[in-house]
């Protein structure tokens, strides 16, 4: 509302009360105008009224909200659907344009304004989170694998003699995937075991960029966030590696937002030797809906050629996801998910410690990894069990021995554990952000029931070993189904 | 947004499409300001947009979405669940004072407005459907039955010697009751039959006035709106009888703002005699949910009287839905809504008396009903077969013969049809506002299923005396049954 | 979901997942039927997705969301605003029958059901808030005001020759005016002093009773929550009297859910003597929107009987509400808001202490009020700077000395102090259910500058008493805005 | 609900209430099984409710929506703000996994059915759009460019020698930047001029694969919808070509969903020749948001290999748009759309004739553009003029003559007219689907208004010829803008 309109209003009711509501408009307009000031997630989180006026406000600048708006182009941002318009708070236009998926739409004022304040408030986090040198970044609508793709694909322009991927080893598909889909030749570098951990192997690396002739490497694409027992690469030294063979270093910081650790390591990377781009997921650091990736770094010019290598407008949701959740916290919300999930890796590694103890088991020793943990049980080794253990626990987190597996016509042997031969099945768990302590509870009373039934299973089959695994398979899937029921049952 | 957003706003994209963006804001504060100076319904109906930013200003101005308030009251519209604070668009604190219904409330100028300005609205569209010197009126969240018992309880401070309300039959219990609990009692005036049609006896109410005395009189309720074959009350007279003695009017117009005959009847009634009040319901006339009424009338402070004798605040919710409505249709939308009843009216009866003269059966003839209609059909004297008609039609407008009725103590004969001995049973159906076609052949399209399987029994029944009725309901409900599943799935 | 659709969705994706899913359907439905056949509150709360699952659920039954519905009635539950029936959960019936508000409805099972289940859950809450005998209740949708008048016009019928209703004076119009438009004649009992609380005067009203005759007296009607320094009547006796002499007892417990103080009086009340019911708010109990209230009591039919007395249909939009807020909350949950408001108590009450002994003030001696307390200070005697006090602290509760009021025709000495002579002028500050120790800091803060202000405008006065009282308010009004606008932002 | 809950409610309501309830659910759940058995699009659009109530079946089938869900993995759908839930109807967990966009998520039954239908439903109407012999397609949540780039990506692995796409040239930015992005060189062949359409240039295509030898091509990649005066290239004859050669065919398809033309354009060169992928937008054909596109083809397996090659999971967002649009519209109501386009292609098409022969100028014949037309206007030589036309009818489409642009390198001369020399500039108009009669009333009007004032401006320009082309941008401005604010208030 307008002066004018608090006026007319005046005429309805009391002009002092009016008078109050207008300042009270201005309240609001004042966290506004600070953000569009500043660019900068405010410290407390907005509440839903001045979150959802923003957003309407914004809307109302893109061309389909205009009153009277007649469209003849190809696009013109008509909706068929009240609850598809509704949910996008009626931003229809996405963003971006043919030449870059940052530049401004004229169609769209609201959605550009959205867009960019994204990235201002998203840049603003990361710099908080631990990079606080970070130049440049952008939000796109596509998750970690596709937006590294794109990356390799602006190098590729760059460096026209390249063919091959250097990277450490870690299990995950979508990232093998990314450099394949890009149409390169992955190198795969072996990890190195140093006590439980699995660690970069900085030698063959080296070793590798010799071998083939920087020119022919494309970039070395290494990792943060990963599951125990492999560790965070050695970024510093990687990095240093890159800046001496004049080599793009592309880091995939997929879920590395949330750990300070993840964080310091690409910037140590970036003030010693050269980083020249992170990508990490929307949904694993902000909890907000799967598909889309912050490609940042610290030479505006690169991430602008990024951005700009993406071809045509992109979906505005990913990126209205994250402003909403952002503005909902506010820096001071996002910081106290950080604390408390470090809490929670504690919290969760202690329960796994005494658990294992427990059980004579151990847990391994991964100091390294902020984020997941390994849990060692040495029955793990019948792969029957594990199924069980799987469902019970709802998690996919369970590593078997030896299980091998072709990705894109590569062949990895222990695929799941990072190497070839880790001595030791495991179970994996990890203190992602926003997970809460009911969360670990329900979590190792699951476990704890599930070890007892298969404790007892183990002992029965010492006793009686001419009895098949597969029927074995059968009874204690029946037993372990009302282990799961019965834990669903406690925690409803 | 105002201008330092706007220029905030141009410092991230280009100032020309922010520009246009504001064009666009004031294009939607345009309709607004429009809406708070003339208070009048908009022509054409808003789109969502301006709808909901228009209801968002509004709620801000309301204390309880202050940044920073801090209430210290018994009362401060705080609300535990966001489902509920997102359902009343931040409307808390319910509309009134202690003192007066319509007063304005210090902690919520935006609700008070919001109370203001559906009161306008509503105002404008009595008048446009047909009540022209109409001068005041409120919505009030009770249903219509309720409404006039405030009515009557105004009234009797007004006059304490009145004991009785004279009130032409209608058999309709809330309206009945409605006096009941103000605590009245009730002079109930038999119709009289003219044709087939149900008419005011207007001697009877004449002389029952002499026989009680005018003062003993509260008032005389009559009612518009009806089932056929009553028909509306002769308003005309009994304004004048009313006015001759001077005795108040109260009329009760529960669904009959839709139909420009009963609201012709309201306003020349005012005009040649004397109505103090009419009341009509929200969610008939307005296609809302039920819960809201319209209290109106031709003195602005005999209407304020009746405001100021509700006790306390009240729930703003009705008033919410009707203002949304409102807008949403505009007075275009609404009258075209009014249009499509009248046609649907004719529609239906002509299609009810196509059927009616297949099965050798007649169409009650009661102009004087603009909404009701009443089908003859001679089987229906067989009240187990009324079941199921009723059941296939979903439907609860079969009227029997004879049915009798005790309502808080008062018993009528021939409930249902509004007179102690109507000749025959019929079928009631009307057009109410929001039908459709597709509505009318559905129905016509059930009934005639019916109406074939109820013949179809009647002549076995001919061949076969000795069958009870009581086998004959089982078996028939199963054959009917299929019929109402039959029609359900053609439809679905 | 049922098993067809699970069958069907088996085909899609591999039968384990879809298995899943139809478990975790389950544990939803596991909820739901525990409601539907306990009917009581759950302890923990639901979350969203079942809460509008379950409300989903009982939309789809009621005859406006049949799926192949054709509507010949003149009430169909049509709505013309897809954003209207979208906000109610497609809940348009209301609740209610002509007959009875507590009657179920043929064409809206679920909404009938959702009556039904809200009635039996705040029975439950109750129950658990301190009246453990409760026997019955039903929310309807009018505020306290309304609904005590609703509870004389049934004690009407009951005692035909009453015409006085005796009320132990609390200074709240809705109360006082709920009797007046019932038609009968309060009879006020003024409160007596006991050292700084207003308490009832038991003889007095005894003395009353005595003089009318008990036959003229339709009730006694207490009120248990109320502002300091009055403080809840002696419920005991009063009900002790009514039971001797044969009078109704209609209790005020408006905003007394939330005080197991208040509910224990009540209970006390029905043990020792007689409550024949006792009317509450929903929204200063529940949190919910102003326009509820519920009607308890210990006596069935009684209760029925004023539940019939309710002519015709009435909006399910409060019963919607507070269904929403219990089942989010579960007992649970509201348990842990009544403990922390009685906590809030404490800390307000230590704060103000603290704050006016800094002031050489005190705070006034309530012990008896568990809600409300008033805190005196010696300066609130110059009005002008009451209304600033007023203007700075967003409320409504500054109470002056000796300021008269007319309510529907009766006048009140001392009007808002309970009292005719109250000693002293005084500042009223609650803490309500769902306060925040923010809200009290933020009050203190505003309340000390305020203060401070004031006590430099009287040095200033003493100095300079040429200058008359209107010069004064205008200047200050200016300092005082400032501090206003100071707190404001300290607080955004 | 599930039998036992339905039993629960009799307890509380009639039993034959509750029973037509649950009989009003199994017809929800008819729809639904319908739609899991068939996987079609239903002929009539399914009600909010029934829509609603499915979306929320299948979302309490993802892990994140379990009741006692405890996740200790790295991603676990948690969501930080409730409003971003909401509008995802709690699908958090994207569609796909790291091996397939297409697959099956264990944690996510409700997601992947969700995909699972979607694209079942896409290719349903795909075929009733004119491709009848589609077998298959996905819905990928990247924008038409990207979608094409990923094409490209695929046939990469296929074709490893292959550097270069032929194109016959289009100017539109995003389809040129998809073969770069991809890494390819795009071979632009220049159209020809046949009366005022602009063509293929079949023999230079031909040509060009001779020259390049037919390895080295990695794929021809066509256009159908696009501007007039260009129009559909020959499908065709370039499939033909493309079977001869053995090189693969993509067609850009971009807004071709909604002309039958272009659809059967497709499919003719499905059945003569090669047609590999065909790649359509979201945005564009179905009223959703910008940023999903269908790839869908003839070779289930080249499809499935597209699908593979997206590395990770991917954003449900627009699957979930184009599933609740399809579903709410329903075949009929798709078809519906698309003959309505077909209507207001004609009218469109007269009112411009009409128009232009006003002013002597005259409409490009392009009779085989089914969408877009060109009107030429002969002062559309003076840029300012241009400038300002666009401006007025908001609109980008204004083509001036030899306009130079470079796109990633690549010079066009003519940009925006697909040619280097086209005779004369002109105006574009499309009529794209939910195009209304009052869109193309409105946009006559204001180029009407427009004409009349540039005429003016031109006659005076000849009188005084010494006034430089900058003061008249200036003034013709002021000019333009008042009449665009005239129209802009006519419609509001």
């Amino acid at each position: 509302m307008n002066r004018e309109l608090f006026a007319a209003g005046e005429r309805l009711v009391s002009p002092a009360y009016v008078r109050q509501g207008c300042e009270a408009r201005r309240s609001h307009e004042h966290l506004m105008r600070l953000l569009l000031e500043k660019g900068k997630c405010p410290e407390d989180g907005w509440d839903e009224s001045t979150l959802e006026l923003f957003l309407h406000e914004l809307a109302i600048m893109d061309s389909n909200n205009f009153l009277g708006n007649c469209g003849v182009g190809e696009r013109e941002g008509r909706v068929a659907s009240a609850l598809v318009a509704r949910r996008h708070y009626r931003f229809i236009h996405g963003i971006g344009r043919s030449g870059d998926i940052s530049a401004v739409q004229p169609k769209a004022a609201g959605s550009s304004l959205l867009n960019k304040i994204t990235n201002s408030l998203v840049l603003d986090i990361i710099k908080l989170a631990g990079v606080p040198t970070v130049t440049s970044c952008f939000v796109v609508p596509m998750a970690t694998g596709m937006s590294l793709t794109l990356c390799f694909l602006t190098l590729r322009h760059r460096r026209p003699k390249a063919k091959y991927i250097i990277w450490p080893r870690i299990d995950q598909k979508s990232c093998f995937k990314s450099m394949i889909t890009a149409g390169f030749e992955p190198v795969v570098i072996e990890n190195i075991l140093e006590g439980d951990e699995l660690r970069t192997d900085l030698k063959a690396v080296e070793a590798k960029v010799q071998e083939l002739g920087p020119d022919h490497v494309l970039c070395v694409h290494s990792t943060t966030s990963c599951f125990a027992p492999r560790v965070p690469d050695r970024l510093e030294e990687l990095a240093v590696i890159c800046a001496n063979y004049g080599i793009p270093h592309i880091v995939n910081n997929a879920y590395g937002v949330q750990s300070s650790k993840c964080m310091h390591l690409i910037q140590q990377g970036a003030r010693v030797g050269r980083v020249d781009a992170f990508v990490q997921s929307l949904d694993k650091n902000f909890m907000v809906p799967v598909g889309g990736a912050i490609i940042a770094g610290f030479n505006d010019s690169f991430i602008q050629e990024i951005s700009k290598m993406y071809p045509g407008r992109a979906s505005a949701s990913p990126s209205l996801d994250v402003l909403i959740t952002l503005l909902s916290l506010g820096s001071n919300g996002y910081k106290k998910l950080l604390k408390e999930r470090k809490e929670m890796f504690s919290y969760l590694s202690n329960q796994l410690k005494k658990l294992s103890e427990a059980y004579n088991e151990r847990l391994l020793h991964t100091p390294h990894n902020p984020i997941s943990l390994g849990n060692f049980f040495s029955f793990l080794k019948h792969y029957g069990k594990l199924v069980f253990l799987k469902r019970v626990t709802n998690s996919s987190l369970v590593v078997p021995l030896g299980s091998m597996q072709t990705v894109s016509g590569y062949t990895f042997r222990g695929f799941m554990s990072h190497t070839n031969n880790y001595p030791c099945a495991y179970l994996n768990a990890a203190s992602a952000i926003g997970m809460k302590t009911q969360d670990v509870d329900l979590f190792i009373k699951r476990l704890d029931k599930c070890l007892k039934t298969v404790r007892k299973e183990q002992n029965k089959e010492i006793d009686n070993n001419d009895k098949t695994e597969d029927v074995d398979i059968e009874e204690m899937a029946l037993k372990l189904d009302t282990v799961r029921l019965d834990t669903c049952q406690d925690s409803s």
